[in-house]
């Protein structure tokens, strides 16, 4: 058994997550949150609400998961957002044509659809799923959109939105408005995003319906340095620049390159201020974000030492970006996941749906002070200039308007229409010279976008969280969870399952949930085993009523990584909790007095 | 203009909500929460979730939006999710066909497709599209649920739900165990669910995409008492029962029935416990919903004023359910307005979901103890029946096994087969008493259901908390939101925009950011327009930098609602604020000092 399968095991049975439609036989791509896996979802995405939103201040916004055509048509997912296919002639099903020859070339997802059929031909690839020969199709291109229709009659085409962040371009002007006119500013939007995958057969990294947390930043395309940047300088980083990289994709889910780890892993640990200085990371706007990324990660229980940021490669990278890392973790089965991708994704967005919709999406930016700018006016006289040049009159026209002082200052004046040269007599064309108050620049902004996979964070917390020790000569199987991520955050446990325990148990429970504290209570089994149940998902303190309570009205408080024990007064327990929760060493400073 | 119209332009324009690609020219049915109204939105739920998730401990899952078919097909909603539907041959424009007739019939909702065509055709209803008469064709049926095709090939029909409340039924076996297989228990949900409607013109009221927050409780049908209930007995309720309403519909957009007050409006005042008492409400477990749904809606900012529960009429209710009510609000141009639907489901959804998909969905409720059951077992003897009784062997066979002890301690036995007396002799038959154990009894569970529209609880908070006075000489305008709910907790203005005052105003900014308050920043205007600006969008408080912040660190600190201000030091404005989000009665005892 394999850490991927221990943990979905413990994650089924612990009600964490659940097959999606078990009771009618499921389907691939779809999983359930259950219970503690949907408390895990929410307090990890709360926390990065807190570190986006309130700390950076970049609004959330909620769009519809339903888009309309005319929005994929401008981000190109009409017709880009596909992979190849096969179907088999003999059972029917489809498969992913690229994977199919995945053993056989080492990069098929860069193949055309025609040398891929010639692969799959000239190998006698056989169909996974009825085991026959020669039975696949032709290679075809399969949009990963969920396509539905919006209203009846004249049915308006919709799609299941692939990514959360065209709700947020297409809002660009409302934004604007909002943010009062200044950029830099971000917004960000946390929700469902779908992807009709042909055939997903890797659990919970590849779902058809998933959530996304992403940022939109817009920013002043001449000025990509950040304010708070030299506050956060000296972070360590593990980076695996584009130049340490060998080439070509692994076996891994995130286009996985380079191995996973050993002496020359290509991972470079470096101060985020040399990566900017040496040029490794484009500019500081990225390099923020990237150090953002690996906080948050950090903080939710991703492990340091299974983390890197991964650059693109130029030819991986879309066209229009400048720079782009993911971030990546180390798993047992998938070996390098993406979790995260941070990039700079220039004007393209905003470019694209300005053409597409026809608005210009451009803004001024306004100088601090508005700058005294010099220019000139030409006055043609027309009366003459039209009837002299007839249909040449328009173009003449045009390129005085375009003439330069010196131009306009000699005897004589020549324009240039149809290649031809034509002189105009000096008494045809008045001009002056006015001084104009420019207020700004016009320019489109460029977005950087960090993008988070919430699904996939939550799985590597799990795994990453996940620990088999010995104790007592038994293996203990526990979740070290962050505090403030574990589903449960105190477990209430009666010592024995007496009234006269019980009772006080239940008040204890009932004082901590009005305090906003969530807690489960269980009185099943020996104090052992419960404390192992909680073990098992991650709870951090338990908390015992014995008859001792009855006594001098204290608890014991139980640490679960350390399973130290300490006493506390019922009247402090909230408060004590509290504190534990925010800072967990607290506890052992606590047990030491 | 109406409130309507003046809250839907605050809200576009301070931020609120958008219309949905309106880039792309919009659709019907579709809102965005913009930056403001999405914080409102996210303050609702979270206490939705303190209530329903953390002091209820219903714990939260999160199932897809996406389901398959045989899920729908048990709940009924690929056959009865339906509205009448015309399309106008003229303009091949759709509309809902009852709503055509709205003005002739009472309830058109109730009346066959073929009455409607007929009225339609009758008073020569002409297309509200393109005005002509006599276009519309028959009147068909159309499903409101978005379709898609999930995977390629043989393409699996998937719906967008059209409920939360599906996922948790399916997951019924999961969440028994969960439980640890006890009665009753809770689940929640809050999620995006969707209903395609056919021509949706009631804004923000009619959503195609919409959040609901969902609760199925499953508990024991043979007690519907609620262990809670005598805590909160005394509430008193608004309540607009059945046997009070005029009957017919009204024009409102939930089934409005009854005024919109007045002195004999059908709405009664009574504590919760008389109602139950006086068989007003079915049971205490319903009763108990309504008063947390009381709670819950005058938390969030509903006025108690414009809140009754409306009990469904018995040819209004789902045939299966015992009883319904619906949170009502009264709203400036919709009437009375459907937030809340709580319901006794009864057993239906887990019988439905049990008989569809061949899973039985009974639970064996353990009793306390185990009770010790008298049984009689009878023995034929079958070597003899069997050929004497031939074809009919079996049915005397089951005759005779469901005989009591006086029925075979006779000296001839009789059992009815096929309407005929059979004698059986007394030697052919033995018996013999046993004392079994019995743990438990095996039933269905009910479900109450409390279902939340949570986009509509969001209009209704913004029209209740708008208010509109005289504040020297002009008109001021103020969401009057409670500050738990408010997007924006606390504005910081600098007085002034100099430099001097702006840095500390930046740092204070900071401050409250890293002690997770969500602040604005904003210092452009004069102080008084800064004020109003956020009075419009219910910022509770102000904190104002002015010069006498530079001599004694004090800032200013003003109330929304009464406009008061008092000074605050800074090393105490983080915890005073905090004092005031959770009690802003504290502003005034503060101020008074």
């Amino acid at each position: 058994m394999d850490t991927y399968e221990k943990i979905i095991g413990l994650a089924k049975r612990r009600g964490f997550l659940w097959n999606s439609f078990e009771l009618y036989g499921g389907t691939a791509g779809f999983y359930d949150y259950a219970p503690l896996g949907a408390m895990l979802k929410r307090r990890i995405e709360n926390i990065w609400r807190e570190m986006y939103v309130i700390e950076e201040g970049f609004y959330e916004i909620e769009t519809p998961t339903i888009g309309i055509e005319p929005i994929f048509v401008a981000s190109g997912h009409t017709r880009g957002f596909s992979d190849p296919m096969v179907v088999c002639s003999g059972c029917d099903s489809a498969f992913r044509a690229d994977h199919l020859i995945s053993g056989i070339v080492e990069t098929p997802d860069a193949l055309p659809a025609s040398e891929i059929k010639r692969l799959i031909d000239e190998h006698g690839i056989k169909c996974p799923q009825c085991g026959k020969i020669g039975t696949f199709g032709e290679v075809s291109s399969f949009n990963l959109m969920f396509r539905t229709a919006i209203g009846p009659g004249t049915e308006r085409a919709g799609y299941l939105r692939p990514e959360t962040a065209q709700g947020m371009f297409i809002n660009f002007e409302h934004l604007f408005r909002f943010y009062r006119e200044k950029l830099p500013f971000g917004v960000t939007q946390i929700g469902k995003s779908y992807r009709n995958e042909i055939s997903p057969r890797q659990g919970v990294i590849r779902l058809r319906e998933f959530t996304q947390a992403e940022a939109e930043i817009f920013i002043n395309p001449r000025d990509k340095t950040h304010p708070k940047f030299s506050a956060v300088g000296d972070t360590i980083l593990r980076l695996y620049p584009a130049s340490r990289q060998q080439g070509g994709s692994g076996t891994g889910v995130a286009g996985d390159t380079g191995g996973a780890g050993g002496a020359d892993s290509g991972i470079t640990e470096i101060a985020v201020r040399d990566a900017v200085d040496q040029g490794i990371i484009a500019h500081e706007f990225i390099a923020y974000h990237i150090v953002l990324t690996n906080l948050f990660l950090a903080r939710v229980g991703i492990d340091p030492a299974r983390l890197r940021f991964r650059q693109h490669q130029p030819d991986e990278m879309a066209h229009y970006a400048i720079d782009c890392w993911d971030a990546e973790v180390l798993t047992d089965r998938f070996g390098w996941v993406e979790l995260v991708g941070i990039a700079d994704r220039t004007d393209y967005d905003l470019v694209s749906h300005a053409t597409h919709s026809g608005h210009d999406l451009s803004v001024v930016l306004e100088y601090d002070t508005p700058e005294q700018v010099e220019r000139i006016v030409v006055t043609p006289d027309m009366g003459v200039i039209g009837p002299r040049y007839k249909e040449k009159a328009g173009k003449v026209l045009a390129a005085l308007k375009n003439l330069t002082e010196a131009d306009l200052s000699g005897d004589e004046i020549k324009v240039e229409v149809d290649c031809e040269t034509i002189i105009i007599p000096r008494d045809l064309v008045e001009y002056k010279t006015i001084t104009e108050e420019v207020r700004g620049e016009k320019i489109v902004p460029h977005v950087i976008e960090p993008s988070f996979g919430i699904d996939r964070v939550i799985y590597a917390v799990l795994e990453h969280s996940f620990a088999e020790e010995i104790v007592d000569c038994e293996t203990r199987t526990v979740l070290r969870l962050p505090a403030e991520v574990a589903p449960v955050q105190v477990a209430v446990l009666p010592l024995l399952t007496r009234d006269e325990l019980i009772e006080p148990a239940r008040k204890i429970v009932q004082m901590c949930r009005r305090s906003g504290i969530f807690v489960s209570y269980d009185d099943g089994g020996t104090i052992g085993r419960r404390y192992r149940r909680n073990d098992e998902i991650g709870t951090p303190f338990s908390v015992t009523i014995d008859y001792d309570t009855l006594d001098d009205d204290t608890v014991t408080v139980r640490n679960r990584d350390s399973m130290v024990q300490i006493r506390v007064p019922i009247a402090k327990l909230v408060e004590t909790i509290r504190e534990m929760l925010r800072d967990p060493t607290k506890f052992i400073i606590q047990s030491a007095q």
